[in-house]
């Protein structure tokens, strides 16, 4: 195994390409579940080659305006990932300095993506990764828009009904936009997905984590805000043109599998889920339980020490949660094979009591 | 044939999609040569599905590589085509307010792009698309940047090889950037490229053009300033992350294809240059003779009333000067059969004539 991790753990691009015998990686957020077969058969006597449209290929918008309820295909963008879709949305509502609210801990390129667009990012911290309404009332009113993750990467907490439609109010009376990063709704384990609606609600999403087609890099943004769908088209289109033609294709075919497949793909998840929940607490972690996406948040002492340990010692690879706004806990992602995941539980317990 | 063009010819946009009997567009920069079968073989067996590196796939760095003079695989990074090359290298090294210099005409994009990325376009017009180096001189000293585009869209002209190497002096010793757009270096009928070269400048290229990839937006940075490649690299990782991995693979296979697909094509592109260069002079418009790329640049009296009428009455689609900073000439793109630039040639004729 070659480690050229520095002694900083500055980011988590550190971590990209490392590979070996016997590692146990707790920290990618890619799914290891394969795409459904069918994404594959849309290459088959695929010939196209000129430029698509910049809003994304009208098959693929109806098919998402379906999934969206009954959603005006007009009123989505295809873009290169969530990613891509968050970037277009920050760069179509905002102007340099302008202020956006994101719930702490938050996803690491929330922060970097909103600084790189000369955007000030504002932090609301949560409890147990619960949004607190007193909290939230008092920072919006000085910020363009509120960008919600539900479920959240790096909490895997979701948050209340309540609590969204309450900030669907406030947001509407003060003419706020809520940008709603929903990748991981369809792993939810308490409750289905509320889906934050509205005249100004920009909602984030992409075949990544649903579909497991994370290198293709398809996602889109949804809004009846015309003007942010204009804007967004428009900067598209100098920015990056279309979005590849046959990753569009293939998220069309993803979009025909059965409902069921989604459904066994989150049994999985839950198992996987409970397992090292569970495993943490018996190790004796303090941790909040994960009600949606594929990670565990736990509180450790020494966060920094402890993942460059388990790293050097244990080929344990995990995240500090430094990167996501939190310098008290680490994050663990279980896109992993149970296996591997009981073995990783082990060495981090070996770990643990050696200390 | 639907009409849904508004009086006003705000952008290039309003063309997109129109289609119809009889339609002779000469208005879209798009190959209608095929790709090399070669692109399409990647697609047999691929089942990848992960995260790519966000710099890009290593094969296909390297093979740029060797394209480009035994560089080093590092100083790549693989984008959504030359567009988010540009807009990339733009947010990599400026700040609000700075300034970057272009030569006009312009491709329409680069307007719009350094505006949106709040930087201040200033222009040193050319004479006959070739840049005085006087003007250049002058306006340099208050920018970050130079973008040149060699050969140029939609002037179709290049830059003497005498005045490129002016410009790297200059720049080398004022110590400013050079972005060089060179997506048309493989349509040259006048001489071999000139790729720029020195530390800090910037190549731009993509696959849309040499290989007709438009729709599956492959396109490449490349610079010798590592810290532009690791800001590009820190951007993307953020803003849209890996390029589509199966796109990579077919770009991987494009450049195994033996040099003379690209020989041939070129023969095509000069013969249609031809045509259509002694066609228009036939006419009696005054324009300058293509030395690169696939466009013609003509003089008209009234351009948008020409560009509308010509569309209206003719069927035949051209795009008006303006969208490129000079609102004295239409531009036509001869990316067509010979047939159909012949039966254009006779449209615009008898519309001249009848005026």
């Amino acid at each position: 195994m070659v480690i050229y991790m520095s002694d900083k753990l500055s980011s988590p691009s550190i971590f990209i390409g490392v590979q070996g015998n016997g590692l146990i990686s707790f920290g990618s957020g890619q799914p290891d579940l394969p795409p459904p077969q069918e994404i594959f058969d849309a290459m088959k006597n695929f010939k196209a080659f000129g430029y698509g449209l910049i809003q994304g290929q009208q098959t693929l918008r109806y098919a998402l305006s379906k999934e969206c309820g009954d959603a005006d295909e007009n009123n989505f963008v295809v873009t290169n990932g969530a990613s891509e879709a968050l970037d277009l949305t920050f760069r179509s509502i905002c102007k340099p300095k302008d202020k956006i609210l994101i719930h702490g801990p938050y996803y690491y390129s929330y922060d970097p993506m909103l600084k790189f667009n000369h955007i000030e990012p504002v932090i609301t911290e949560t409890v147990k990764g619960k949004i607190q309404m007193d909290d939230f009332e008092q920072k919006i009113h000085d910020c363009k828009a509120i960008l919600i993750n539900s479920p959240s990467n790096p909490t895997g907490r979701i948050q209340e009904i309540k609590t969204l439609k309450e900030i669907e109010k406030i947001c509407k009376d003060l003419g706020k936009v809520i940008i709603s990063d929903e990748v991981y709704k369809d792993l939810i384990y308490e409750r289905e997905n509320y889906m934050l609606s509205g005249d100004h609600i920009v909602t984030i999403n992409s075949f990544s984590k649903t579909f497991s087609m994370c290198g293709f890099r398809v996602g889109y943004l949804y809004s009846n805000d015309k003007n942010i769908v204009k804007n967004a088209i428009d900067i598209k289109t100098h920015a990056s043109m279309n979005t590849n033609i046959l990753a569009q294709e293939m998220a069309v075919e993803a979009l025909k599998v059965p409902k069921t497949f989604v459904e066994k793909q989150r049994k999985i998840w839950e198992n996987r889920r409970d397992i090292i929940y569970e495993g943490l607490c018996d190790i004796g972690l303090d941790l909040w339980k994960p009600e949606g996406a594929f990670y565990v948040f736990p509180k450790v002492k020494n966060p920094r020490k402890t993942v460059w340990e388990l790293y050097k010692k244990h080929k344990v690879i995990t995240y500090i949660g430094d990167w996501f706004g939190d310098p008290t806990r680490i994050r663990l992602s279980y896109a992993l094979t149970i296996d591997k995941i009981e073995e990783g539980l082990k060495r981090i317990k070996k770990y643990l009591n050696s200390g």
